[in-house]
């Protein structure tokens, strides 16, 4: 398969997409994946796809990758589809589904973090979907990458922190867990969810914040939560060293 | 042609574009869309494409949509390419370039314009270039379309005017014609430099500025710039009626 020119996911990152991790051909947290999916349809004002469809791309595209064994990320692809040239889209429009898989390892130790200058768009409801227009996040990443780190820590616009180029942010400050408030213009991460009902289930306190980047200068411990590497440990931040949180083991196996 | 499903551009608005007009199988203004598409290169640290190769490709694509005669509407396409799983790309990377043409019939009366609530990141160095990553511009489009509007007046995520989501927007007030400046986080619109200078030969006082919404509020007439309609006057913002500016014409005149 491949994609015409004219579609809007190419020409103008008209769409969305979902990375899940696969694990012996069978995709995690599915239904999570795709009901964001839907609300990110929705904000978008575009039809959402057919479930089955969906599923049964997800399993072919395994398949056609070799990945039915092992670790694998798995990711799907909604486009708006083809025609209406320039911004306006055609009536009705005809989204293009399609999923790609490739190998993931398990991730590697942890993550050496940098702030980046590359700063997420609070006033866009783009900013709370995982959209094709992704070029912020890969910017921020490619910062990280010049600066020798392995990831970026995000702003947003209005100078809070908001997360990972690629994943949540959690941080621990005397001895409370805190993450980013989805106000703060932040995708509403499958595993973020997931860290948070752990959190309130096993008594850790947490909060959902808004804060400038001097929140993380308080921090002990930092960690990035995305599907494909569940809680992953940062190293240090900016240079600056930091401790590994004496609950991410727990929290990992909750998470696995 | 099409494109591959890993291609970076679709998978992550990962590249930059152009559009251009065509009149009668020349492209308007060629050297200085290649110098902007150089410049959109160079910030977002991609290699930049052959000159004499967009210029083939380019009229191919007016050759194939048998629009040698009349006025087209060009675009070219350059993309990071295909590979590198996640953010990350692949080194080296190999852009992919191509372009196609629709017919693009002489704009409409004037434009009704609203103020959107979707803004344009200045927090990112790519709001300055046209990139493929055009999401938010869709979005504000959309907000027009929806309110019975045909264009929309994005601000910046500080707050300030800055564009339309397809043109530079220009204003006139106290018989003194504005224009957001480039700091507000905008594409250097071919057609804006032409207006500038076309200002500063003809004697009318201009300023590039960053202002709130309320200069707008001061504003007696209002019009929205690209290459595919020049200087398009709008009749109304938010509903309040505006006035024809007495040097339009001559300025249209000039662009052509």
């Amino acid at each position: 398969m491949s994609l015409p020119l004219n579609d809007r996911g190419l020409l103008l990152g008209d769409g969305l997409f979902e990375t899940l991790l696969a694990v012996d051909g069978a995709p995690r947290d599915w239904a999570a994946h795709m009901a964001r999916l839907e609300l990110g349809c929705a904000a978008l004002d575009l039809p959402a796809p057919d479930a089955a469809a969906a599923q049964a791309v997800a399993l072919a595209a395994l398949v056609s990758a070799g990945l039915e064994a092992g670790r694998a990320a798995l990711r799907i692809t909604w486009t708006a589809g083809s025609g209406g040239r320039g911004l306006d889209r055609p009536e009705p429009c005809a989204p293009v589904l399609f999923a790609t898989a490739s190998p993931a390892p398990a991730p590697a130790g942890p993550l050496r973090l940098i702030t980046a200058a590359t700063r997420r768009n609070a006033g866009s409801i783009a900013s709370r979907h995982k959209t094709l227009s992704y070029l912020d996040n890969v910017l921020a990443r490619r910062e990280a990458s010049l600066a020798g780190a392995d990831e970026a820590v995000m702003l947003n616009s209005d100078g809070q922190v908001a997360c990972a180029a690629a994943g949540n942010l959690f941080w621990v400050a005397d001895g409370r867990l805190m993450t980013p408030a989805l106000d703060c213009g932040i995708l509403a991460g499958v595993t973020r969810a997931k860290v948070l009902a752990w959190a309130r289930q096993a008594g850790v306190p947490v909060s959902e914040v808004m804060m400038g980047p001097s929140a993380l200068d308080e921090a002990e411990a930092v960690f990035v939560t995305n599907s494909l590497a569940g809680a992953r440990a940062a190293q240090c931040l900016d240079g600056r060293p930091l401790r590994e949180w004496s609950l991410r083991a727990k929290l990992s196996l909750a998470l696995d």
